[in-house]
């Protein structure tokens, strides 16, 4: 892994030194990611802890990075021998990657030396705020095609980065595979692809070509036939090459289309493939699709197996950035927690204060999740009784939760600057989110004006928030 | 560098295979890189390519990329081995980054054996694509501000890349600076950045956080000032402290605004600061900035000096790709240049044919930019006769240079799979780019209905794409 150590905003570098130079910076503090609620989503599918994790645990500025600090001529000499030898040493508690995630909650919280948790809060926003977002878009575009999503965006990516870990992030919200090799070979996730136009423009003809590919690939022939005519050349051409792969004793993998009316032609060639006999040969569709056109494909009668989606998965077309964030919730004065709160003129924006836990009650009937329920670290929730869920701003919204499981949603990552969580491989991430997605009851995965999920506080915290909200002399 | 070799799609390798049995991967074929033009954008600033230079220069498989090609079961020894030795043994012609471009034009050529061509097209879009997307978006928020733009979005980047190479690509596009610590050791350019809230929230008051501050930077003072009440606490407090500066014999920096209504705010504190005898402290505005926002600040008469500009920048918010493609020109018999085309039913969709040249034409006596020209390469411009430029696809469009200068806008970038081009440190690409910008007028730079710059075809160029399409059985 590269060295990300510098990968910052230099304000968490001058603060570093200001707390040095005020003797504060091992004082202990604790740190919060989480996002608020925007028209776009309602929930996330939590992504890029793996790559948080590597980040904290290779915590340590090169001797390059520190002659380049140096030479910005701002930092003291002793604060620089200081950070010569800095590690990360704390503790980070995060959701599993592929959990689904709500505003509000602390999704990630730092509780590490000052100097530590203010210097990594850009990283692990970038590296967690990105793969989140990716995800989330990608549950969103596998739902709308009930499945079969392959990822095709890496030349469309902001960077290779967002390419690679934008293809990580797009398995575990549900894409079977990617195109991307260098993905493929990090994540050991399925890599698919065949040929582009250039193939079968450097041919003599289109049935030239596609019998080149089917001489080099007679076991994944799958034709790419827009490049002239798809109805007129590109599926004849394809099944007069699938015939005489099939005298060869091979069976077709099927046909791409990438232009034009992806509904018209996908079901023209969709009769036309199982007129001539192979209606096992598969109908894949790519070209600027994201989870509405494929909806309306589909509600056109579209007959595509398989769906390419580039762009707009990659970028999060219509919302890319997740806009998570990294909010002090407390200081530590030796073993005493000093809760700490910002506030906002709106509600919905003072921060939650204290080390908290998240616990998502299920319905022990339904097996379905209920709400979300964060409190204080260390309060115990007793499951025998019902329990009163009261809504953290509109008091009056209240409901009780009774014959219920809790499950506390987060886990200790980082202990002591080591990772102690397992680090499942992709697959295993990908297949735990679906099992969860399936937990939700639909009205809160729809497309269009979902229902939003109960994230409830606490009396506990609540009363905490309450009183740091009056002592500082503004009203929730 | 890391090893980007493997940071393709998959097709470009199955395809390399196929080549590959067909005896024909070695010969030499010509790819343009080109974008089409869109609502959001007519022109863009060319980007990335710096480390599209680096990428072909340093292409090759590691043992541990071809065990992994191997172990997807769908390529022959012989072609492995091949692969093995395979480096980038072409030329690349390019426009210099920090040049004006626009929609059809060959802003990157590749021209190589057909493998290595193929290859390198997901790469070379990656990079390309997203640096000239961010820096064309830098052009246009710094252009709304009129300078003191600085970069602060790494923590929304998508990824580590996107934040780092986002800011290289913003700095070329106009902004100043950036508050990305390793985008600054990477590219020698100006970092910035002094406190969060987080700081203010850390002291027993604001007065102490921002006297705590003033001690450790006396040189670097600027104040955030909206943790609690701008005007009532941030700024009073804020002057208290300046005060103190002075009579140690420092000067402040300024303050930021981070929340609330900018332009009203920063009228009230500048206002305030000039009233207290510091008309010289900058006010800094940052909170979800754009070309929009900024330019609505300025007509509502905000006293804003330096502007920090984040997800929108860092993310091309209206816009997240660019959609740049790569598209088969050419290939050889021997020394002889067979042209291709990529035939559409949208004329304009129909790519240029062959290997070409852009020129731009300037007016010797305005100095300003007249229009581009696209040509066959070898086609001389005879500067001292005037020049019919002829609408490519609207023929009765035309229009007659005279006194004119023609500058060719491309370099070799690389020349048989070396660098041949300097490669100039980032100050003078952006100062390149200034230079260039003043010489289009105005109105092709506006931020609402630009008028459209001219790229024309030459009559050589355009008698071949009319020809070929002819031939293939199409009208233009």
């Amino acid at each position: 892994m590269r060295n990300l150590s510098l990968l910052t905003d230099l304000y968490q570098l001058t603060m570093g030194q200001g707390y040095f130079d005020e003797g504060r910076h091992e004082q202990i503090a604790v740190f919060d990611v989480f996002f608020r609620p925007n028209k776009t989503i309602t929930y996330s599918v939590a992504a890029g802890m793996e790559q948080a994790a590597e980040y904290l645990e290779n915590l340590r500025f090169s001797a390059d990075d520190l002659a380049y600090l140096k030479s910005l001529g701002i930092f003291t000499a002793p604060y620089l021998d200081y950070l010569e030898s800095l590690r990360f040493t704390g503790d980070a508690y995060s959701v599993r990657e592929g959990e689904i995630v709500f505003p509000y909650e602390p999704i990630f919280t730092v509780k590490a030396p000052m100097i530590q948790a203010q210097l990594v809060e850009t990283a692990l926003l970038t590296l967690i705020n990105h793969q989140t977002l990716i995800a989330s878009k990608s549950v969103k575009i596998c739902a709308a095609a009930g499945g079969g999503v392959m990822e095709f965006g890496l030349r469309r990516a902001q960077g290779a980065d967002a390419g690679v870990y934008g293809a990580r992030a797009a398995i575990i919200g549900g894409c079977v595979g990617t195109s991307n090799v260098y993905a493929g070979k990090l994540f050991g996730v399925p890599v698919s692809g065949t040929m582009a136009h250039s193939w079968v423009m450097n041919f003599p003809s289109e049935l030239e070509a596609f019998r080149a590919y089917a001489r080099s690939f007679p076991e994944n022939c799958l034709l790419l036939v827009d490049t002239y005519d798809t109805l007129r050349s590109g599926v004849p051409n394809a099944i007069a090459v699938f015939r005489e792969l099939r005298e060869r004793g091979y069976e077709p993998k099927g046909i791409r289309l990438d232009s034009g009316d992806l509904a018209y032609l996908s079901k023209k060639a969709r009769a036309a493939l199982d007129e001539a006999g192979f209606p096992q040969a598969k109908i894949c569709a790519s070209g600027d699709l994201d989870e509405y056109s494929i909806r309306s494909l589909k509600e056109q009668g579209a007959k595509i197996d398989i769906w390419g989606v580039g762009t707009k998965l990659i970028t999060s077309a219509d919302m890319p950035a997740l806009g998570g964030v990294y909010k002090l919730a407390a200081v530590y004065e030796g073993d005493r927690e000093i809760p700490k709160i910002k506030l906002s003129d709106t509600a919905e924006k003072i921060t939650n204060p204290g080390l908290k836990e998240v616990y998502r009650l299920y319905d022990n009937q339904t097996g379905k999740a209920i709400a979300d329920y964060i409190v204080r670290a260390g309060e115990r929730i007793d499951e025998s009784k019902p329990l009163e869920l009261v809504h953290p701003s509109d008091g009056w919204k209240r409901m009780t939760a009774k014959n219920f499981s809790a499950r506390n949603l987060r886990e200790t990552l980082i202990r002591s600057g080591k990772r102690v969580a397992p680090a499942p491989p992709l697959g295993e991430i990908a297949a735990y989110f679906q099992k969860e997605y399936a937990r939700f009851w639909a009205e809160y995965k729809r497309q269009d004006l979902p229902h939003i999920y109960k994230v409830d506080l606490s009396p506990a915290l609540l009363s905490l928030k309450r009183e740091m909200v009056e002592a500082l002399g503004k009203g929730v």
